[in-house]
């Protein structure tokens, strides 16, 4: 069992000059605490609850920032495609390829991620059972690409609200893949701001130490230098200033889980 | 209020014989009944639980089809699309565009939907509720096109199981929207048998029933002649055979429910 | 298939007084309709949410009501019971003794309102799947009590809120005992007002006009001529006016339903 | 923030030699791992799926062996109560009354338990939400008796199964009242095994450990030496001699939770 990992960053790419701030500033805290970093960032929010929220830098914008992060940085970048066309173009200036949660079922993206070749992060639909969980992964798998991470975010529990059920991480454990655990978006409360996505941002610690302590190979964590200003997911992103504090307390209880 | 509509057609597109087998014999019972009817099938089902299940006959082998089906039946034709890409390429063949309850928070397949011009019928995602069905009206609106049906199909409910909300019926018939009851969906039990989804036939004239006294425009019913060996959703379809009983009693409901 | 049957009353026993207005009310409004009317009313609310809720006029006070009730109207009598001791007690003057939703898994609770051989009527807990119920009527049945009813008042979905699965009616109806929809408690939100129970009384005929479409062997509907002023369950009791134009529209269902 | 402490012992009290037995071995355990203890047993199992299920040793032949468990350990007992009468009956024998999730709600058995002097732990119901506990700690704290205990077991999750939200253990914090996790019955199945509850015992760590690393006062496990022959709850007990490597892992865990 290798030490937990962290994939952190803000929900959006906003700006060159932003996506840099927070790339160092991030690169700086982990090398200190000495946990293994990637770097997740979006170049477009396609699924957002209105017409009005902001999408993004878009795809064109991002693509040589994201070569710009890893070769001045040195960082692993993750970012999440929608469609099928998106894999093959974005898989060159990325690390790992995410599939969201709500395009979990969706055949043809997971084939055309898994044929990058690239490592791929599916994050659990809100509507599937970790048992599921599978078949998805056997999609990739049988596409040829055993790279293959698992994120936790949450169930359906009634109507705008989701639930963590921890239970669901050894479960998925069981199918070999690295299971990740998606503190900030774990704690949204889907569409519950009428045009757009609430959250509880003091769940996060809650939630990602009760992960840590049952056992996952890392922590997702979105994080802004001032989130209640942020383009999207400010309810639930984690002020970058109380994020040392917390990955000290994740580590210590990672190191117990895994001991 | 008009009388209740049927979409009604088999989950997949099969043949060309088996198509227009199914529209004649839909077409001939709807008119004895005088039940208006609109003809669904699927020429690709992009999310089957896994790699293996079948997934319909594809998009170029199913455009003439539907034009055929539109011309010899006199029938409005409705399918499902699953990217921007299809919407353009299959409107000109079809009468209504459905959108996939996965898929219902993907902004650019509402535009591109809308865009066509032709009816969009949006099905409610198992993790939506029915209040925010208002955010994914508006974006199809927003983008010039008030030609909206609004489809439950059921809200997750635990893991495997979907639940019939009824009291979402009216929270989404405010929207001004015609609201169409999925009852075949509705009874599914997603992933319920490991590698496929499972179903309760038994309970979809329960649901339906239910729904048309409430109030709907119309009811969604997937059928087959022998939905025991159709290649997906067998354990939910009804069988041809036992519609004309089914309509006639959902008709006297409605004559009630609108009265 | 008898036709439909009412149970209806007020949340509470008020007064003497109140409890003849509305008993004399429904009696003759439920005549007129030709529907058969078992009365209900509550001589203590022992789970109110918080201390300060009214709990109603005691049962000392209320047998002789009850007593009075029965001989004025010829009306049978319906009311819950909580411990086991009540039962005994309450029997001689009632005709249908209830155990309420939480305390449906009370086995010596079921057991004391079976033995004393009266009309046993368990709601189905918020908690329990509709299967599950017929471990909680064998406990009456094997008690050598089969008159048993089973009431369903909607299940637990996310917090503060119950979802009214429809599917369960046919399925409590294979028990064989007739089964009741509870319409008024299943549109409470519990606990949602804080100190009290919430509820959406607007969606009351929503749910009973789908459940007896289903079809039930009866509705229990609580009524009140002034529900806003009401000491408990103001928010989902049916204004008494509105419920002539409710009930036509259920009996009408009931027919096509049975038909 | 005091260490966590163990509530523990068999689901039922079976014998006077089983509960010496098990009482013997858990201080010797606890007493080596410095852990407190409190011993916990339950004469009636009030609530049994079905009627043929052990319901325990019984009201009158428990309480002596509770003195003596006290008086020859010297460890505080804690047992259920489903009657106002049983309160103050049981109350001189034991340290804890502990009120049965399905029972929370009921006003006068809090009230009766309060009124005890005694400590009162209330397990949350599976219908309520984690800050609808206020109300419940208020009906107690109202009635002159301030030493409440909140237990988390679980809530519902669709039919037949718990899910245990880890949120809910700082919302009950909040009360001011220690937060007890019961990892044995929050792994139930409700009704999964027909006519008894089912139970998968594997998840009893992974949420035990959530739990602590959460932070709570204390766990609650039950546990027997032979659980797949116990006379109930047999599913999710913990073998006696897999509890000592379990507490060591929690005891760490609590301590980073709490340091």
């Amino acid at each position: 069992s290798a030490p937990l990992a962290l994939i952190a960053g803000p929900c959006q790419l906003e700006t060159r000059q932003h996506a840099f701030d927070m790339a160092g500033a991030l690169k700086e805290l982990t090398g200190k605490l000495g946990i293994g970093l990637v770097y997740k960032t979006s170049y477009d929010k396609a699924n957002r609850t209105s017409l009005s929220g902001k999408r993004g830098a878009g795809l064109e914008a991002a693509l040589p920032i994201f070569d710009d992060i890893r070769k001045e940085f040195g960082l692993p970048v993750l970012t999440d495609v929608h469609t099928e066309e998106q894999c093959a173009i974005v898989a060159p200036h990325v690390d790992i390829l995410q599939i969201p949660a709500f395009l979990s079922r969706q055949t043809d993206l997971l084939i055309a991620a898994a044929n990058t070749g690239k490592v791929v992060n599916v994050k659990k639909g809100q509507f599937l059972a970790p048992w599921d969980v599978k078949n998805v992964v056997a999609k990739i798998v049988a596409s040829g690409n055993s790279n293959v991470l698992v994120t936790e975010r949450g169930a359906s529990f009634g109507y705008n609200t989701l639930v963590s059920d921890m239970r669901a991480l050894p479960i998925m454990a069981e199918l070999g893949a690295p299971v990740i655990f998606d503190a900030t978006h774990s704690v949204q409360q889907p569409g519950g701001q009428g045009g757009s996505s609430g959250g509880e941002r003091r769940f996060v610690e809650t939630l990602a130490r009760a992960a840590v302590a049952v056992g996952v190979a890392g922590v997702f964590i979105e994080t802004h230098e001032d989130p209640d200003n942020a383009p999207s997911d400010g309810p639930n992103m984690v002020p970058l200033k109380d994020l040392p504090r917390l990955l000290e307390k994740l580590m210590a209880f990672d190191r117990i889980a895994k001991g």
